[in-house]
């Protein structure tokens, strides 16, 4: 069994290094203190004995040799980047959670058949660099390297200069490093099992994900002296939008979300008519065919609210993210661990994008869920207890183990 | 006669001091390039033999003297600063075109009975630091120095480090270098001069204007595992209120306007739900009873659309100034000047804010309008035609004249 009181102790730890007033963490992928918790997370590594490897996108690979050479190995992990308002937890308990597992088999001295493969994947969050999901994506095939390093901040510093920044380019191809299947440890970031008391979900797919990218040119003209009717207001456009966003979410309830998170107006003066709003539109169901629907409905809208005010738009899709469904061998290891366990659990989607979703299209993937605290997460308050990250951690040792006795 | 061509150069010359690409002016406030601009002022006041005089919050005030030392000066000018898209024009041509007066008096070698002076007053944009006419406020009365000190732009930075900064803190108490009159020339920044064919306008007053920040408080949360019931989404009210502040105008038409220039988004991430968004609201009309009225119904649908969301607000009026009627001798002396001139003219009523609008509550006080294409201002492509500046600045030196000798 793993040691809650030391998985503890180093999610606490870890934290500091970007820690915030508010209880917090703010660790933006490829900016120094993303430097300084890999730079960490190496140094637990090697004293564990294992063999890092870094590759070109800055995912990072930690391999502790198994009994047999021959068989791939078990990938464990998630992501150490945060929010700007990010928690202790989202990414990080999973892959300290890993970091646990390989502590305990380390100090018990026990072998798996399959190495065992820690893994940190870089900008999950796709909040620095959209999209979400980059490294991992990139590893998967389904973004080339190319363009990871052509994404740009909203400051206008690309990857490629963010990661060589840090030191954290590494020289081994996305997709070199090979593994056999992944386990994905992570807090709910949702609501669902706090309210209906399990401890762990099993998670069985990760709905489907869409962002939009919208740039709304109107006029720019005295707040003043310009009559309302010789008005092109690009915040005008931009509000309506915002209020179309909700109401396509809402009439697709209960299961649609659909929200505009960034947005920035030009050039932001007081006694200015806005010109020019730049902003991202996030949508997600579980079934691709009504997140069809919902674009259709956001595609049309958005030119008729431009032409209704006189504004230029450009709208375009910068991320589709399919739903995906998990590996039933997988899911069969998990559940086997929580029976075992005795913990009370439910079958979850995912409604936030997971590495898991991009690796399970290279290799039999799935994750387990804990809950976080009134649902909150991408918040400075986000919270798991003790006991639940704890759970969480001994149910990937036992499904690891599950997995690598099949 | 004032020499045109010269006019045309200075304006065209200046321009060049934080010149943009698109042909307009981004010089804001107590920057380097406004110190640049002040610089230059300053060296061709000097070279008419003028004695400058820089206050407490950086007003420059240039004397010419007059015949009678007895008789107090008449002042002309306006400002220097810009909006991030400033045009060419606004409050330049006043600078520059009494700055074009005081040299065709001087190659005249014609003296006026009362000394003349001409003014550049600080940060009348109100763009970098709020409120607007903010150095002509001081100077009248309105607000005091220490407030002028405090004001902070949106990095944080203050007033009084940002004057000294660039090194144009003066001695002189605002309000001690006193004058008799002011006359400032200014584009009109609106569309009737131009839509009715006028080459000037005979400004009467200027309409009341207010501004109110607002601060709407959610919860950030994740974008995907967030369901929409659950959500306190900041950018969801503040777009509801740019949508009333609109709708508010609309129902006080044809007369009121009201925007939302300056809105900022937090943590402003594609998947977060927005936790906070600060904006600011301009609401403008001729008559004080109908802007109670507007505002009354702001205040009232603010916290009401708060409450919808389940957002915690914070409303207050940063800025409250009321119309402005102008001195009726001062305006006679620019119908005068106009007739004299045979241009066409009517009476207008100035939709932006004026340092004349302060001044007139200390010394009696008008303006002169010349149209500007389209109606456009605070944008780069502002434009206001060569005859057009030098009919404005030749009804300037007539209006002085005509006032100067009465
Ligand atoms: N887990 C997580 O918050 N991922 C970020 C990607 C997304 O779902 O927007
Ligand atoms: N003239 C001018 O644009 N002044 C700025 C103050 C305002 O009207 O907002």
């Amino acid at each position: 069994t793993i040691n809650p009181q030391r998985l503890w102790d180093t999610l606490m730890e870890t934290a500091r290094i970007g820690g915030t007033a508010k209880g917090g963490i703010c660790r933006l992928t490829l900016t120094d203190l993303d430097r300084e918790v890999r730079d960490w997370f190496r140094a637990q590594c090697d004293a564990l004995g294992c063999t890092v490897t870094v590759d070109e996108v800055g995912n990072m690979f930690a391999t502790r040799p198994g009994k047999r050479a021959d068989v791939a190995p078990i990938a464990i992990g998630s992501h150490l980047d945060t929010q700007p308002t990010g928690g202790k937890f989202d990414g990080i308990l999973g892959v300290i959670g890993g970091l646990e597992v390989m502590r305990t088999l380390h100090d018990l001295g026990y072998e798996t058949n399959a190495p065992l493969m820690l893994v940190n994947w870089t900008n999950e969050e796709g909040s620095r660099f959209a999209p979400a999901m980059l490294g991992s994506g990139v590893y998967a095939g389904v973004f080339d390297r190319a363009f990871a390093d052509s994404r740009e901040d909203r400051q206008g510093v690309r990857f490629a200069d963010a990661i060589e920044g840090i030191g954290y380019r590494g020289d081994v191809a996305p997709g070199a490093v090979t593994f056999g299947a992944m386990f994905e440890l992570h807090i709910e970031q949702g609501p669902i099992l706090e309210a209906e008391g399990k401890t762990v979900g099993v998670v069985t797919g990760v709905q489907g994900m869409r962002w939009y990218e919208v740039d709304l040119t109107g006029r720019e003209a005295h707040t003043g002296s310009t009559p309302m009717h010789l008005r092109a207001n690009a915040l005008l456009g931009a509000s309506r939008v915002v209020e179309r966003v909700n109401a396509i979410a809402l009439a697709h309830a209960p299961l649609a979300v659909a929200t505009v998170g960034l947005l920035e107006v030009k050039p932001n003066s007081r006694n200015v008519i806005p010109g020019h709003v730049f902003f991202c539109v996030d949508m997600r169901h579980p079934d691709d065919a009504v997140l069809d629907a919902m674009e259709r409905e956001l595609s049309e809208a958005v030119p008729a609210i431009a032409a209704e005010i006189g504004l230029e738009v450009s709208f375009r899709k910068t991320w589709d993210s399919p739903a995906v469904r998990f590996d039933p061998d997988c899911i069969a290891s998990v559940r086997a661990a929580t029976e075992r366990m005795g913990l009370p659990t439910r079958d979850i989607v995912s409604g936030a994008g997971h590495d898991a979703a991009y690796i399970a299209r290279v290799a039999p993937t799935t994750m387990i869920f804990v809950p976080c605290a009134g649902g909150l997460s991408h918040n400075e308050a986000e919270s798991t207890t003790f006991d639940e990250c704890s759970a969480g951690a001994q149910v990937l040792l036992n499904a690891v183990l599950d997995y690598d006795e099949r």
